[in-house]
Formats: structure tokens, C-alpha cells, sequence
């Protein structure tokens, strides 16, 4: 990577500035950057910061990562999924700053945030290209498709049935799923909820996507990884009356109907993550899942 | 594809004959292709068919594949697996008869046979690329690397001990993963041992290995899909006096010392399988599987 | 067991009439039990059989069981667990009759129906005791408990956000679970919803009660076995704006607000089945869930 | 308790002295337990410690615990496993000292040795009883029962072959179980490898075994939790030539033959662990489970 030709003008500063740890990093983020004579940008409205002191320019937020080289998100990974999908259509690069312990999508820790800011500055962050999942629900009720970094999911809702799910990918049939819901997840998504629900996790750099069950009634109806560029279909199956939510990197976006179709395939645009110099996805993982502490009991004498 | 370039004047039948389904399937299978005008080729050696009505050329079992057209297996899933690795460096496409039920891999029925097999013949068998794993134990201990089309496994051996196992992906470490071993597993061998183990289904088209602990000591230790073109790299952190064996399609090939490293890497040789027109991977998996029966009881009043 | 003193002059019959298979069953079972000399109840209402051409007393559905002297259920397992919960009170046994495919708790066959009524009313069916449990919630808004033959859920509700739920039980402190929910669950109920989360199958004859986490967001978060008469108390952290639903046997019965505690608990009634003759725990277990049917793939040449 | 009532006159020392760190904690075990006037004894032979100084009794292991009122084991739950197994048929309790973090049965921190040491001799300390399993090989092989504190396993061996293992409880079939192995397991030993196969955590005051297959072929071949009083028994299904190998608490004891049944049942004696006062199960899950800390990433925007 050719670093002199990277020049980052003009900032946004993305995060929830009501808590107290967040907006104070906001402040002291926007400081450095008018100071290295950057253009600073932050979103207006309600919780906005008190940036009067500084120069920092207010847009609407939907209008912010437009024209921006580079949007700093402040919080945890909520807050990265949110800068990402806001960022990826303008294909603006996003770095995350966390506030307390190291995220899997916000790497930068508090206290290095000013370092990791001026490495991206000078063009020494490690961008990595991470894909997003469009969502779009067929029929009159079609709108703009939702983007998700990590999952959509369809899940059981309200009446605490089950449902049934029919799955198709590239338009052969899967299963009919019984269980609390289903999920698609992108591999940036398979250490978030998919994992919880028993999918694996998935290297980054696969091109991949992995279709969990959640709670599945059938205990053979495990995790699928199918390849990125696959069209995944659902729908009702219909035999009980049930009610399903869809749900995109954990937001409730629509209910899906019965005799309707959600599609889930991998979005036109993808999200750009810089990561500070030095990042290993591994030495993330370690960290994030406590590998190398002990777990159970057990081992025979002499342990 | 092109059905009437497609000649076969070779076939070689694979199987364990000692099995009387078996040795009854190919005599049949041989009688069929003499009948066609192809030329049958068959293992020499003791439990070898009595072929002699027949005009089968026995050859030792190293060169069965060489030179041949088609291999026809018949049997399970292992038998298969044995093919595959021998038909593999000569690039001949295997076509898998099952005995019994429908296996993953041998997917034409005992009932289907002749038809299958003269649907080859003619070209219109749907051929799909897998990829093999090839693992080499470093040192003086070397040898050719042993090949494998499901898994690569390193297993704790005879002394009741977890293995520490220290793992690395492209030379970058993952872990030390404590249990009763490691599985390094295609997308083929997703639906073999690796299942047991609770990694996920990975879809043949996917580009991916499985990377799945065995009984991991710590419960986040969990499967990685990671690029089919990874260097893995295993090696006992021999914190403990363990013993390893290194197992490869279930065959157990090697101990794995302490201070010793084993490779698993894709091998440059792949094997081509040959399916039944109308083949469907996930009718296969369906039924495989189970998918579509009951599970667990416990559906609300109105089930 | 005396089978002569046993004398069952009173049936009460329960299912849900206007699924036909069911319907028929109950008049079919209605003419046989009028026949035999037994006075016949059902459930007066909606969608209530037309019992005109037999001598069959209509009662509001919660005096079905006060005063009966067995109660056939008619229909799947949820159709069981609502008979089980309607009979305990009143002490009352219950005899499930399956529709279609034998249940975990319906285990008497459609074609058998009035062969096991028979042995039922000549006390050759086998009583098996099975605990109830009871969830109360705390404060103002508290009622009378609500019982439970399988599970009480503590789900998250509508927002997509997981929950934070504070544990304890006998009062000490177990955990703060993250997840989709909590769930608690009887013997009985560990084949129903706990088996998909992840729990282990309890034997009817084991005084336990099983707490499983659902999808949790900490992977070493597993289901524990207590004792059946542990006291369970749940409790939402309230860290996140979260709501949280009370699901009984897989009916929503509540929502648990922030601040309020839920309390689960042995009932101190418990409900009897009535099994046929030659109930066999392990063969429906086998049967449901498919034993000794093949899984995965990849036994080594020689399967 | 009365505590006055309580005498500790003879106290055996149990441990691995060669591991420096125990051996140190012995010698100064073995002086504070003289000062106070207790008879202190140790086992004699190769890697005993240097006792010379000090008025220890030096005696086979095999008679340590014989006629002591107390054994300290120091070292981890392995030390705390063949503590247990040696003092359970003279029913002497066993006080666990921890070399480093705290253990599941050994839950006395280092730092607090000696106070721990004088909480027992004051009858301080809280008594808790656990059941050992026995294991009895029938057939002319037979020879007296190996007890388990944690569990015994059939474990596949040198063949790299799946186990088709059949299992009966009380004498009722349950299951042919192919796999890798097949675990019974205590409460006590729910936290061990039983953990690591999938089983449940299940509380020591539970009246359970646990009986869970290790790897199984089978994806609804899941933990089955018994009662303690069950019988168990087990079988090689014979179908592959295969090995297998019974490990009790982690150790080979020996090969379970073809046509060879192996029964396992509650054992006559069970062991007394001794916790400091304020022991709470729940806190040491929390702490060796790493309980509360975080796991995967994704909450939504807030987190």
C-alpha cells in the first residue's frame, strides 16, 4: 500500500454521544483532527454533542459518510454495524474506536485512539473489505432493501410458537426449518449471534455465508455454510399460525407475512474496515473468547 | 457439456468383493460393460473376485487408475473415499454405487446401477470437482504427504490425555486447543466426522477447510472455517507426555512426536465425482439427515 | 397393582374437535365408553363436537376434570399438556391418544385407541407421576400461579435485543444470562423446547429440574440439572432496554416487567399419565428421535 | 454441626511432591500440622518428599488413608480425583489445596492453606458427600470394581474406527450408540469432560448420572441424564472389528472385549470433600466458566 497517497480531508465522527465515555472521546477526537487540519463532520439532532467550541460541521446523519474520507465510530459493535451500513454505500472506510474492552469490529482501544487516527491519517491502517447482506421482501409491501453487516433473521414472534420455515438457496429447496427462527449470517456476523446459536465461526476472508437454525426442533438441522454469492429464499411454511419478525444486525426492520418471500443475498456495496497497524483477526478471537483459559475440570493427576 | 465427446473405454470397478452385495454388484457391473464393448480393469490379490468367465484384467490395486477412463466404486462411503484418493492423481472421475442406502458420496442406488453407469458411458453424469488434503509430517520421520478427501485428523492416543495442540493458520497462531484432538476437514468430510464433532455443513461449492477441536476443554473453542488454499499448521504443545496419532480419512497413518510438525494444506491433486443426472445435495442431505421428520414433542395445544 | 379395584365410571374427553381426526376419535371413543356403561363428559363451546346422537354431558371446559375419573386426551403433545395441566387439580389421570405418529406424552396409537381405553378402565395401564411446576411473579400485578407440565420460557420479546437475566437458585446467585431467553424445564419437558436449546434428556424417574439458557451470548453458558425442589428466581438485569415474555408450555401468559421478580417452582400438584401396557421410555425415545438410523457420512473402507 | 465434637488427630498428606510448588506446600503443611499437635503422614517411595526433619510417617500409599481422620490433597483436580478414589472405602474426608487458580474439587486457594487446614481441624469446614461409580468388567477377566469420582468412559482406540456401543439402563435397551466413545459420568463429573462432550452441568446435590456419547455418529444421539441408583451396562455392538479402551477419572484401566459386558453403578462408598466455610458452587462455575464476561460481539446500536 502506497502510504504518502492516502489523504483523509475531511472526518466524520459517528457514535451515541449520550454516554458519557462515548461523547467525551467525540470531543477529544474532534480536537486532534481541527488541529491536524482536518475537516471535522458530526451528526445533528437531539443527542448531538455541545460541539460549539469547535468548528465541527452538523449534517443530518443520513448525509454524513457522503463525501467524507474516512467516519471514526466511537462504542461498541452496535455502533460499528451501524457506521459500516451507513458508510458502505458512499464506500467510505470506517475505523471503530471502542470504549472499554476490544470489539471484534471496533479494534481500536480507548487509549490509542489518537495514535490510530493519525496511522490512518498517514494512510497505516490495514483496510479490509467486509461484505453486507441486502435483504428485500417480495409482494406490495416491497421496499428498499435493508443492508445488514452481520445477519438477517427471520424469528418467531409474540406467540411463542414455533415456525416453519421453507429455505431455498439458488433457488433449490432446502428444508422446511421448525425452531424459533433462522438466520443469515455474513462471516463478519458468524462470532456475533450466529455463534451463539451453534454456527461456526468464519474467517473473514471466505467468501461465505451461514445459514443457522435457531433452536431447530430437528437436532439434525445444523448450520449450512454456502458460498457469498448465493440467493438465499424463506418463507412461511404456514402450517401453524405464526408471526415472524425480521430482524437485520439485531434491528426489527418488518414482519414477514405469510405467502411472502424475504431474499437474502450479498449487497452491491460492501463495508471498508481500517484496522490499526499490527491487527491479527486470531489474536482478536483469543481475546474476545477467552481461549487459553481453562474451561472445565478434570484432567488426571497430575495436571 | 458436450455428451458426445465423452468416451469411456476403460472402467475399473473398486470395491471390497469379500462383501457378497459387493462382489455380486461388480459381476454384474463387469458383465454389463464387456456387453458394452469397455474394457474392465479390477484389483489382483486375494480377496479379489472370481472373475474368470470374464474377460477383467486384474492388476495390482496401486495401478488400477492409471490409464483407466472411470472408476465405479462399490460400496459405502469409505469405499468411495479409498477411490477417490487412488483415482485422484490420474484425474479419473469416480462414479460411487452405493450397496445399501443412499451414501453422501455414493449417491447412485443398487437398483440404478446398470442405468448410472450407462449414463456415464454416455456422458451424462454430472462430474464435480472436490479437492483433497495433504498432510506432511516435518523431519526426519518425512514421507509423501498422505492424502485426504474428508479429514485430516489428530487424535490423543492410547494414554486417556488430552492433547494440547498449538494451531496456526498461514502461519499467524490461533490457539493452543486442549481436548481430545483436532480435525482439519474439506467441505466434503463437513458431513463425516466433522458433524459428529459439531462443525457445520459446508456446501461443496464453497472454497473452504473446516477447522474443528475435538471435546475442546474450553467450550468456546469452536469450529473456524478458514480458505481452502490455508496453510494449517499443528504441532503438540506437550505441556503434557501425550500421544498423537495422525488419522486421515479414518486410517490412522503416523504418531505425531512432540517437537514435530504436521502441514495440512490442499492437495495439487483433486478427485472428480460423477454423479446421476438430477443429482440434488441437499435432497442428498435431506435424507441423509432425516430433515423433514420429527424431532423433539412439545408443540402448544393445536399441534 | 390391584387391577381389579380399580373402577373408572367417569370419562372426561379432551381435544380440539375441529381438527376431523380428532373429532372422529372422540365420537368413535364416546360410542365405546357409552357402550361399555361409563358416563362420557366434553367440553361444552364453540367449537364443540356434535355429541347430540350420544348420551354425552356438556360441561364448561374447567369442570371437564373435577370429578372425572380419567381424562383421554385426544390429539399431539401440546393437546397432552393442556389435558395435564386442566387434570392435576383434581388428581385425575390422563390417557393420551395420538393422531398420527406416536408423541413423547401422547403414546397410545390411533388403532389402539380402544384396546388401551379398555386396559385404561381394567387397570392394566401404567400410572406414572409427573411434576408440574408453578411460576409466580412478585408484586402488584401478582395472580394465582401459572403451571407448567414442560417449561416456563422467559423470552425476549419484540425488540430483536437479547436479554440480561439475573438467576438465582435456593437464593444463591447463579449467573447474569445474556441471550434470547431462559428457559426451565421439567423431565418432561427436557424433549420438548430444552432439547433444541441445547439441553440433555432427564429421565422421567430423576427429581430434576433443568435450567437452559437460549441462544447464549456466553458459550460456556450451559444448561445445569438442579433438583426438583430447587426454587428458581429470574430477574432482568435491565442493563438494556429489554421486554421480556413469561411462556408457559409454549403459551404466553405474561410479560415479566423490569423490577419484578419470577418465581419457579415444584407445583404441589403433579399429574398422572396413564401409559398402555408395556411402556417403554427408551423406544419412544429411539423412535422419536430416530436412533439407530444412519447421520453423518465417512466410516473408513471396510463400511 | 457441633464443631467441638470434631478431632483431627492423624492427617495424610496426598499430592505429586516432585511438582516443586506442591512439594513446598507439604513441608510447610507437614510443620504447621505438627505445631499443632497432629499426627501427620505421608506416602513412602521415589518421589516422596524429604520429610528427614520432620516427624512425618512414611507409608505405603495404598495405606494412607486407613485410620487418618483427614487426607489435604495439594494439586489440581487430578490430585483431587485419586485423593478422593484412595480415602472414599475408609470414609476419611479430603481437604483439596489448589497449586494455582482455584479448581472445581480443589477449591482451596494457596494463600489460604493453613487457615483452611485449622478450619478443618475446628470442624469449620463444610462436609459434602459425592457419589463414586463403580466399574465391573464381567466375564473370567473380572477382577475387583475401578471406582470414578468424575466418570468412565469407553473410549475408541488405535483404530481410528467409530465404537457401535450398546447400553442398557436397568436392564431397558436404550440405545446403539456409534461415535467415538461413550461417557458415564457423576455430577461431579459433569464439569469435566462429560462438559466437553455436550453433557449438562448438573448440581452435586442431584441424585444423577449422566450418560453421554462422546462424538456420536448420530446428531439426536444426546446426553441422557438417570438416576443414581440406575445400572449401566455396555457392549461392543461387534459390528467393526473394533477396540476400545474403559478410562476411569482419565486413567486406562483396561480393554473392553468383544462379547464383554461392562456394568457401571453407583459404588458402596462415596467420597467427603471438605470445603471452606462460605463454599458456593455456583460462585466457583462463575468463576472456571468465566461466567460474565463477554463472548461473542453484536449487540445493536447502544451496546
Amino acid at each position: 500500500m502506497n502510504t504518502d497517497a492516502v489523504v483523509y480531508r475531511t472526518v466524520a465522527l459517528a457514535g451515541r454521544p449520550a454516554e458519557p465515555r462515548v461523547g467525551e472521546a467525540m470531543l477529544a477526537l474532534a480536537g486532534h483532527l481541527l488541529q491536524r487540519g482536518v475537516r471535522v463532520r458530526a451528526a445533528a439532532g437531539g443527542h448531538s454533542l455541545d460541539f460549539s467550541t469547535l468548528d465541527v460541521e452538523l449534517l443530518p446523519e443520513a448525509d454524513l459518510a457522503l463525501g467524507a474520507d474516512l467516519v471514526v465510530a466511537v462504542g461498541g459493535d452496535g455502533t460499528m454495524l451501524h457506521a459500516a451500513r451507513m458508510a458502505a454505500p458512499s464506500r467510505v472506510p470506517v475505523l471503530g474506536v471502542n470504549r472499554g474492552r476490544l470489539g471484534f469490529l471496533a479494534d481500536v482501544a480507548p487509549g490509542k485512539m489518537l495514535e490510530s487516527v493519525d496511522d490512518a491519517l498517514a494512510g497505516r491502517c490495514v483496510p479490509e473489505n467486509r461484505m453486507l447482506l441486502q435483504a428485500t421482501v417480495s409482494g406490495p409491501a416491497a421496499h428498499s432493501p435493508f443492508l445488514a453487516l452481520n445477519d438477517v433473521a427471520i424469528l418467531k414472534h409474540a406467540t411463542g410458537r414455533m415456525l416453519d420455515l421453507n429455505t431455498w438457496v439458488d433457488h433449490a429447496f432446502v428444508n422446511t426449518h421448525a425452531g424459533d427462527g433462522f438466520l443469515v449470517s455474513t462471516s463478519t456476523g458468524s462470532t456475533a449471534y450466529a455463534l451463539s446459536c451453534g454456527g461456526p465461526i468464519v474467517h473473514p476472508g471466505v467468501a461465505a455465508i451461514v445459514l443457522v437454525p435457531i433452536c431447530p426442533h430437528t437436532l439434525s438441522d445444523r448450520p449450512i455454510v454456502v458460498g457469498a454469492d448465493s440467493i438465499i429464499e424463506l418463507e412461511l411454511a404456514g402450517r401453524h399460525e405464526a408471526r415472524a419478525q425480521v430482524v437485520c444486525d439485531g434491528i426489527p426492520v418488518c414482519e414477514l407475512e405469510t405467502g411472502v418471500r424475504l431474499r437474502v443475498e450479498r449487497a452491491a456495496v460492501s463495508a471498508t474496515l481500517l484496522h490499526p497497524p499490527g491487527h491479527d483477526y486470531f489474536r482478536i478471537l483469543r481475546s474476545k473468547l477467552h481461549w487459553g483459559r481453562s474451561g472445565r475440570s478434570g484432567q488426571p493427576p497430575g495436571d
